[in-house]
């Protein structure tokens, strides 16, 4: 495929009429099989990633600026119709990862008395890095009243449960949970809201969303080669996070493993989705020393306040006036940091989000927190339990959704995603 | 002021302690006088404007990528602290515009035990093309039981009224109207947060916002430089759309003109808002035939259908099979056209938006539909009263917002946004 690809070129001066046979082509001949998914081609306006690989993309991908995840709730009781869903869902998300329509025909050729196959918002957009990963949740396994829904309940693995309630959760049931999810991540929002739009048609009479989000300024760079960004209490926000670069992390606590009790999970992950409103005007009016206190870093560089500059380890030992420890032991930092959580460590892929305002006035924002892991019970529930208990934070977090995914993993040609939950 | 100045630079290496003096500086030597708001310096990651000129910046600026917009209520009845609201935001909002913190300290100088006058979460970011753009809402004037609330209501223009009900119009009241607005658009959705969340945080005690929204995707270019983006439908937006490069339709169509009936308005224009959603799942359930028949326009290329390209003239007498014309009389283009409007134009601006989905699992998405006019008497409501009425497109859109605010002009050194009202 011509690394500068866009839809703009495919749909543009040069006709439509032959666009959608060119590009599919195109499509074919990108898809790499049994590769990672890391290594990416480089547009004027976009990256585009493989969709095929080992893993799902979007998880050890560089993080991309723009998010919508939507989560989904399976409408039909037909097995061979979800299947059906996510042969569709497969075809049309490698189509748009690689710039081209949703479907073949794409957004202004094909039938003319009839809908057109994509919606034609991402029409001469660039492929702006789009990745697009799917999950699927406890609730497709087994419904609330225990009933094995479409014969998979012994492929259920023990760790896809509904996460447990947390002290101090408010959470809403029309943010939470959900059979299957899709997360949508780009450079572009109009290119991130294609997708999900498009996916949701497709869907139509099989799934239907339940609750979607959309996200920017991700809030936790995931590889080297990205800057840490802010999160909106404007504070750096994954310095210490996991990076791509590191196969040998990403193995110990990202992928599922061979060790699993489901091997059609083997390669891939687990997804904690937290919907996690920020008290925003409380915090900006704390001092800039209770804020420092709180995180446990500086607010400029993010530097621990044990000294050094960004990426210098915190020494949680050291003392300062009246023999206090110089990062507060109940600090963000302090409480979150793989030292306190026998060295586990998670992928954070988390976004911003404000959500307009609330009946008061007040920002309806804060943090939509993803983390991809290889077991969240050993990699998640431990630390939120302690966190949401004695985090200095916590005074100023309201977690409002919440959800947990298994990823599949990656696919190769000829297949689709989710594929071993059906086979084998 | 260096052109290639930003925040990391400012704040970063070169140390914190005397960033604030610096970019004070700074910021004052970029605020031209009575020049025109037109012209901007180019950085590596974001232009910068100049706050001060003839015109607000933000109207014939290039429309930006991203939009944060809030309305606000004034809490305080006091006519003093009105006027010292408006003076703090001009000062914040100059210096934000030029890349440097809400406050003379930033946010993370300044007092320790003091909460930081700046936030922090663009810090590190280029200035994204900010501008912020001030408006004031018939409200301001007298409350709902006609009386003057601050010593304004003989200054209130004729034309400042509440818009009308128009067919069909289904109304929110936390969506609509409001004393004050803001309109922040950068290149970056955490810099036009970010300035939205500290003219907000400055404003506690005195103002506080009613509504707010997103937008993203700017749906009509506002220069000749810029490609024409695309709405949810699909659809080039904006072809037609007055360009700024045309200063005598500016002052025509846009601008207050001498002959106002208020002094302190004249160089200011009315910014006429509605958020306009879509129904997005009906419409993409539509043929290509239909589609482009309601819109007047080929999806692709964005033709009228009367034949050539994008920028072709509609010929609305062209006819095709049984003497039908090519271009449906009742069409969105046709309806629109400015032929048909006594030749009259808006300056649009506005932004496709996202806000998750509705109980029903439909996207809640659709158009935030902003737009500056001369009057909006004679260049708003005729034509959205045929609209509403005839267009074939108002089938598939529902107005939930609806606001009216005039804009006052641009200010010269010393002046703060609105001086105009109070004085003379």
């Amino acid at each position: 495929m011509d690394e500068a690809v866009s839809r703009r070129r495919l749909f543009g001066a040069a006709g439509v009429g032959a666009a959608a046979a060119v590009g599919l082509a195109a499509a074919v001949s990108t898809s790499s099989t049994g590769g990672d998914n890391h290594s990416a081609s480089s547009t004027g306006g976009g990256m585009v990633y493989p969709f095929r690989g080992n893993h799902q993309a979007g998880i050890a991908t560089p993080a991309q600026d723009r998010l919508h995840f939507a989560s989904y709730d399976v409408t039909t009781s037909r097995r061979e119709d979800l299947v059906a869903l996510l042969q569709d869902w497969t075809a049309a998300a490698e189509r748009m990862t690689q710039g081209l329509g949703a479907g073949p025909y794409g957004p202004v050729s094909g039938p003319y008395a009839a809908p057109p196959d994509d919606t034609g918002e991402a029409l001469g957009l660039p492929p702006s890095g789009l990745t697009i990963t799917f999950g699927v949740g406890p609730s497709l396994f087994r419904d609330s009243a225990g009933q094995d829904r479409f014969g998979l309940a012994d492929r259920q693995p023990a760790a896809l449960r509904r996460l447990p309630h947390f002290p101090g959760d408010q959470l809403e049931d029309k943010r939470s949970d959900g059979d299957l999810c899709i997360q949508a991540c780009a450079d572009d929002p109009q290119v991130a809201v294609h997708a999900i739009r498009n996916l949701s048609r497709i869907a139509f009479g099989r799934a239907a969303i339940r609750w979607s989000q959309l996200g920017f300024g991700r809030t936790s760079s995931t590889s080297t080669t990205q800057a840490t960004p802010r999160n909106l209490f404007g504070f750096k926000d994954g310095t210490a996070n996991l990076k791509a670069e590191d196969p040998s992390l990403l193995d110990k606590d990202v992928w599922v493993g061979p060790e699993s009790d489901q091997s059609w999970l083997v390669g891939g992950s687990y997804l904690v989705a937290r919907r996690i409103s920020m008290t925003i005007e409380t915090w900006d009016r704390q001092s800039l020393q209770e804020q420092e206190t709180v995180i446990g870093r500086t607010k400029g560089e993010g530097a621990p306040l044990s000294g050094g500059t960004e990426f210098t380890a915190p020494d949680f030992s050291l003392q300062g006036r009246g023999n206090l420890p110089l990062i507060a032991t109940e600090s963000h930092v302090s409480m979150a940091h793989p030292d306190h959580n026998e060295g586990r460590q998670m992928l954070r892929r988390g976004y911003n989000f404000v959500d307009g305002t609330d009946a008061l006035g007040r920002l309806d924002a804060g943090l939509f927190f993803l983390a991809f892991v290889t077991d969240p019970r050993t990699h998640y529930i431990p630390m939120q339990t302690k966190l949401a208990r004695s985090d200095l934070l916590s005074e100023y977090l309201v977690h409002t959704g919440s959800a947990l995914f298994a990823v599949p993993p990656g696919i190769a040609e000829g297949e689709y995603v989710g594929q071993g939950l059906f086979s084998g």
